[in-house]
């Protein structure tokens, strides 16, 4: 075990040889840049490692020794200023808690008021619009120590109008907030100043759900099955937001009391979970949610570690395949402003995507399947290193892996490159057929026909050879991977179609395209559009908006008219049910196929 | 051991041989009149017992063999209409909760509304005025099951614009909250029923934070020294609370889930240790509560055991002397209302008198010390079997005690008739001093002169000779007790003669004086008014109002205007601190003369 030391942050830690110094930061809770997924090729995790000439890529750069390693300001996940691309205009800042330090006379004969009237008289005599007038059960129970403790001077944190929470002395330096985004897979947690709206910390790690199932409809079973399933679910994943809370804290400093509100996105079971309400209505047909307005709830009622009074604020969602997580990526893409027509895609096992004509919002989810993640496909895998992410096909094929070490699967990536490089080839027809060898045309090398196969009893094409893969077996992808790739960006360019068609817009006057999540990330646009997943427009219009649900959690957290932004986009999104309707089914069988070259 | 029946009640018990009825009926939860406090003087509890010819009083007959009992309605305690003596108009019945029983059409693939918004919509679709637009977490909770349980046909209880439970099928029927007077020594509870304002049950106990002292300041002291005073003592209140619910679900059927609404008056330290919030302040000059205004909150949060999400409404107060319970007394003898001039006086420990002029409302708390209560009395005793309560004086001394057995001691009532009986014969003089056996007027008999003793080096006057008493003593009353009344009186009548002042009233247009709380029912108010404890008005003007508390409470169940009303008189009501005061205590020395014959 080697000891590594992070500077400036002045955290230390100890990991076995060959972790990637990015590994070792996740584990002190620092978060770095990483684009790419940590697989080389961005370049946005370089840090200083002392004893070395220049800086490294922490994704890459083993540990091999004691060291300590300096993380520079633009290194550093989340650090950036919110969504630099979709952004319309600067962010307000108008949080849901107010501090007010006040210093009233103290009770005497002549002012024989309560240390309550007292204090929402000192208060109020700071607020010139709308008066506060109560103060919480909590806040009494805390409120004659408080004014006694320090001469009665204190500090009242307030919520609309009412006070509660009081703390002793002048407290209005600090004033913080946490905006989540609980996914199926990965919960982010960043932590605000809501005094400048600076994010001073992000931490990340998996939904801790994940023991129960990777996607949602098996949290959903989970819940079912398993004795007091909703209950072990939802204490799950709190006690995992109360673990990044706590790093959090240790990490910047800051007490979980002066944490005062929370806001969330995330899907519709995932907000449920969180919730503790039933999900099994979700995952049955006609797939209801118990609720799709915003949820407030203060944080002691779940369990979360901050102050016992702070809210927690749930985004609305629109319906049981449309929640929070899509909402938040409308807010935070600004879809619901401007007058021009604006796409948000998120891919994923659902695909979830919302259109703007530039009056009328609509959305759908797709079930698109798990193939762009790897699995269902013969040598699928999720995007770690040795997953090919990038194919080129042209004399031979060649590939690239993340980490590139010797190739052991193919992730989603590179499942797109390699199906447009296919088609581009002529070796995969527009059906999805791979061509025998016998019909394939003229310009396709000796050394690609060599690749087409049988694997299986299917056709297949080898993308890596036996002896250049790491574990000495070809790396294949067969007819059926090819299937399944097509089902998943049908149901997606069959959803897209419905809402075009919904809001009576054509693929051309599509003016942006955000390309929200992780996955959006990796893929090459031009690839995901020749394999029409994207659809066919210029690339320059297409914008990779990263965690755009956490940029909109963000929002809502530094700005609570955001937050009826929220409201009122869930109420003005039509939402289109695909599933079981004629138009759809009719529109997924055209879109199993490629686009012509 | 005896078994005892109760009907119509059905209820049985066992008692042992010589336990009255009254207590027996105590024992199974049926409360029944005593103005006289159980004293067999005011005859209100008349039962009939099978093989009696006649009705019995039930704090008289003993059980000596087994029984059944005939309980009429008229000797029920609260079963009378509230308030017969103060009210000027009927009471409004306007709940804090309603309930809506809906059937909403089922999701399908044409209406996917989540359940909230189908609840909601369905709800406001009866709702006229004000719309609902939120479901709290625990109602969401209970939704997606209690939805499905019954085929989309539930009640929602509604409070504001909020739906906070869910109930499979239709409930409407059943909608019960619980009027509560916390006092110091003794508790009360009524069931009510939100649909008619019927009183179904009502139960009492003493306040189980007794046994840390029978006093305010003592319960004060206990929460400072004892290891977390502040919450053993919010425990025992709220243990004695669930006690007494759980009596009255039991007796009359009603589910504890189904009773959400419950409204609390008590006085400042009560209210404070009720919600678990420090009393420290109150006993220290200037006196300061935590706060004066109502509180609402959760039954869930303090631990009540009704409906988890039932409001409890906490009534608001003046001072740390002028609490919830004198609003209550204020509120339920309208005092807020007439253009008369009106008074209020609660005469315990400390006196709580509350005055308006018609326009104005004033209110003063003195402490009026505990003679009243029979303590610091060298003979004194609480009003209990044995205790002197009537004392007549003409050519010898009289004496009528509780239970009509031979005397122990002397009660309140008791003190006050001999007091007057005494300046009436012309043994006392209006300094209070006894005269000496040569300067008794030739009027006064020779029985009595031979009275006129000396007793621990003070004079004294025998009341009860011993061969006349229960254990063989003298019961006498020496000059130190009549002094100790002397300041009881001088406080109160201070404190109305600063009331009357600051109002510019006098004592002779006071038009009604309601004499409210247990002790003013068992007073001859014209021995009040001879000795000066009460001012010299008409007895006509003055009205028993029994427990104007627990009414006020009971009001502000039924009608949620009142509410408000309360917290307008809360702020209407001038308050007087009299400590310290000089004019205070100027009058105070003046009225500790008894008014001259």
């Amino acid at each position: 075990m080697f000891k590594v030391q992070f500077q400036p942050d002045g955290l230390s830690t100890h990991v076995p040889e060959g972790m990637t110094v990015l590994a070792a930061a996740e584990q002190v809770g620092i978060v770095l840049n990483s684009v790419c997924g940590g697989r080389g090729t961005c370049g946005k995790c370089l840090v200083e490692v002392e004893g070395e000439a220049a800086p490294v890529k922490a994704c890459l750069h083993v540990v091999a020794r004691d060291m300590v390693v300096t993380i520079p300001e633009t290194s550093r996940f989340f650090e950036q200023k919110i969504l630099s691309a979709g952004t319309s205009g600067p962010v307000g800042l108008r949080p849901g808690v107010e501090k007010y330090f006040v210093q009233p006379a103290e009770p005497s004969l002549d002012d024989l008021r309560s240390d309550s009237e007292r204090l929402l008289a000192a208060v109020n005599a700071q607020r010139s619009d709308i008066l506060c007038n109560n103060v919480t059960l909590s806040a009494l129970r805390q409120l004659p120590l408080i004014c006694r403790q320090n001469g009665f001077s204190l500090t009242a944190v307030c919520r609309n109008q009412e006070i509660f929470a009081v703390e002793a002395g002048d407290t209005r330096e600090s004033l913080w907030g946490l905006a989540v985004d609980v996914g199926t897979t990965t919960v982010v947690v960043s932590l605000l100043n809501l005094r400048d709206g600076e994010i001073v910390a992000t931490s990340a790690r998996t939904n801790p759900q994940v023991s129960f199932g990777d996607d949602v409809i098996s949290r959903i079973e989970a819940s079912r099955t398993t004795e007091n399933g909703l209950q072990i679910l939802q204490k799950r994943i709190i006690e995992g937001l109360n673990q990044l809370i706590d790093e959090l804290c240790q990490k910047t400093g800051v007490e979980p009391d002066q944490i005062y509100e929370i806001t969330v996105a995330g899907n519709t079971t995932m907000e449920h979970l969180l919730l503790g309400v039933s999900v099994g209505q979700i995952a049955q047909a006609p797939y209801i949610g118990a609720f799709s307005s915003a949820v407030n709830v203060t944080a002691n009622n779940l369990g979360l570690n901050i102050n016992p009074s702070g809210n927690v604020y749930v985004f609305p969602g629109v319906a049981a395949h449309v929640g929070g997580d899509t909402i938040a990526v409308i807010l935070a893409t600004r879809l619901d402003e401007p007058s021009e027509i604006h796409l948000a895609i998120d891919i994923g096992t659902n695909g979830e995507l919302a259109l703007s004509n530039g009056k009328h919002l609509a959305a759908c989810s797709t079930a698109a399947g798990p193939a762009f993640e790897g699995a269902r496909i013969r040598h699928g895998m999720r995007g770690a290193a040795g997953a090919i992410e990038r194919v080129f096909i042209r004399e031979d094929v060649e590939v690239a892996t993340i980490g590139d070490g010797p190739p052991t699967g193919i992730c989603g990536s590179g499942l797109i490159d390699a199906l447009a490089e296919l088609l581009q080839a002529g070796i995969l027809d527009s059906s999805g057929r791979f061509l025998t060898v016998e019909e394939l045309p003229d310009s396709v090398s000796p050394a690609l026909r060599e690749r087409l196969c049988s694997y299986d009893g299917q056709a297949a094409f080898i993308l890596v050879h036996p002896s250049a893969s790491k574990h000495g077996q070809a790396i294949v992808l067969s007819q059926r991977d090819v299937r399944e790739a097509q089902v998943g960006k049908a149901a997606i360019s069959a959803g897209l179609e419905m809402l075009l068609r919904h809001l009576k817009v054509s693929t051309m006057q599509i003016d942006r395209l955000y390309l929200a999540g992780a996955f959006g990330n990796y893929i090459r646009p031009q690839s995901a559009r020749r394999i029409g997943l994207l659809p066919d427009i210029p690339l320059a219009k297409i914008f990779f908006v990263g965690n755009a649900a956490a940029d909109g959690a963000r929002l809502a957290l530094l700005d609570i008219t955001q937050r009826r932004r929220a409201e009122e986009i869930a109420r003005r999104v039509d939402y289109l049910e695909l599933a079981g309707t004629m138009d759809f089914q009719h529109l997924f069988s055209e879109k199993m196929f490629f686009p012509e070259p």
